[in-house]
């Protein structure tokens, strides 16, 4: 079993959508992809936090068997976003974003978090993203997500941080602007020949699509009856795809493939309730099951 | 090999798309349904045609193998549509229709063509839809298209209609707007409750998802480096899903998993190029080579 780093947000989110609210409820990039990848294998986070963090929270976490020493509390307020859905459940509309700590975040990787089997870079600057990794001993497996903020307000930066990671993870609308065309074919050709070796295209509700230089692989999203809030989606996939890699301490092609399977898998459960109430109320039997029946949704006989 | 029966449209369009315009190029649902098919079975099919539809278009749709004795030619101008997709290649706009000789088609069934196996009713008006079935021994399956037209304008004949049908073959904004959700596996519930046995809701570029009583069955889109037109492309799934049960006979759940490859194979084909033109120049080896290509995109092993 691998040991697996995450840097990102711990939030403080104020959600809206058509089956609900939450307020002030857990949230934050790290925090998503940390409790999704708990479920598989140990995980160490860095982010930071402001005095008025929740101790109901951080024992969370813990309880979770989250490493939190990279996990700073700093004076002043924890990092909020609110935002609402419409029934179109694929795109978050930001209402309001509050950086407060998140503001002057500077990563620092405590000693005991510097030789990372995998390393995931959430969604922060793309030189800080960078700075991680040269404070690290070079991980087997490093991912990272970005945001349209990022690819418009710095790009070359993010080409920079992209040329050292092995996968990037983004999703379709992040794709086609990063890659600049509507075909994401088009688009994968173009990512790969100037950075990540994988790119891994998450799509919401039609699923998501994997390409490297070899091959391809495309699986729907788990048609679920309820989607309540899709907040944290995109993270908590990445936190699956990660943490059954890391658990494995696989990552051939098969491997990979399973573990995107396990990444929508996680995806599915966090969008069934607000903030981390699906993903809280797991247990591991849950998360097989529902791979057995992503196999069963896909499956087709090849031809003799 | 069974009889395979379609009813629906040919037609002269006029596309425009950011790679390129075909003018009064061959189109119509019922084309190509029955161009896609016939790579699987003979076809017989139920059209009208004015008196200007060039004799080019009919040596083509003969040389397919397929039986014309059931479209009818007709005083007056051939249906004509004209439209255009911008890089959002998901959504037609339409700039004009001319029903011509379309506007008063009542098919009328040839006494050789009365004992479909599987008949295929492209969309029409559901009370012809419904006339139409009524003229034939009933078929071992009948599936059905329809549009927001006859949704939103006569949704009482049509759900008479779905239930006399086993498989409606929609995209999903049709689908959201006659099941009145915008959550597909409720949408399923709804109309499954309602009529037919089997739902096949096409998702363009994001691909397809199948409901029945028992199980789903999801496949992305085959990813394409250059999609230049993608007109024709729901009704080509309809033939290649058809055609291929029609040709094996099969109409085990195995088999109709395997028949939505067959249609999402076809489909991809169609929309590499204008009009039918790509699908003209097919030979099967290719059908069967994107079959299994199909495959590896979208394998992953299971769980032990």
């Amino acid at each position: 079993m691998g040991k697996l780093l995450v840097v990102g947000s711990v939030a403080l989110d104020t959600v809206r959508t058509p089956f609900g609210e939450g307020t002030e409820v857990l949230g934050g990039s790290a925090t998503y992809f940390a409790t999704a990848a708990s479920y598989f294998t140990g995980v160490d986070l860095i982010a930071v936090v402001g005095e008025d963090f929740p101790e109901a929270h951080l024992k969370f976490l813990k309880s979770r068997g989250i490493d939190l020493a990279g996990l700073e509390r700093r004076p002043g307020q924890t990092f909020r976003w609110k935002g609402e859905y419409t029934h179109q459940l694929n795109e978050a509309h930001t209402l309001d974003t509050k950086l407060n700590v998140f503001e002057t975040f500077r990563p620092k990787i405590p000693e005991s978090y510097r030789s990372p089997d995998l390393l995931f870079l959430g969604n922060i600057d793309p030189e800080l993203q960078l700075d991680v990794l040269q404070q690290v001993k070079r991980p087997k497996l490093v991912a990272c997500d970005t945001m349209n903020f990022w690819i418009n307000g710095k790009r070359d930066a993010l080409w920079r941080t992209l040329a050292q990671v092995d996968v990037l993870v983004i999703n379709d609308g992040e794709a086609r602007a990063l890659g600049d065309s509507p075909n994401l074919v088009q688009v994968a050709q173009k990512i790969l020949a100037k950075g990540p070796k994988h790119l891994i295209i998450k799509r919401g509700e039609y699923g998501v699509l994997f390409f490297n230089h070899k091959q391809t692989f495309g699986a729907p999203a788990f048609p679920l009856e309820q989607v309540r809030d899709p907040t944290g989606a995109g993270d908590t996939f990445a936190g699956g795809f990660m943490g059954y890699l890391a658990a494995t301490g696989n990552l051939s092609e098969e491997a990979i493939r399973q573990a995107i399977i396990f990444g929508s898998v996680m995806a599915s459960f966090t969008v069934e309730a607000f903030s981390l109430d699906r993903l809280r109320a797991l247990d591991y039997k849950e998360i097989e099951a529902r791979f057995r029946e992503f196999k069963r949704l896909t499956h087709f006989n090849d031809l003799p």
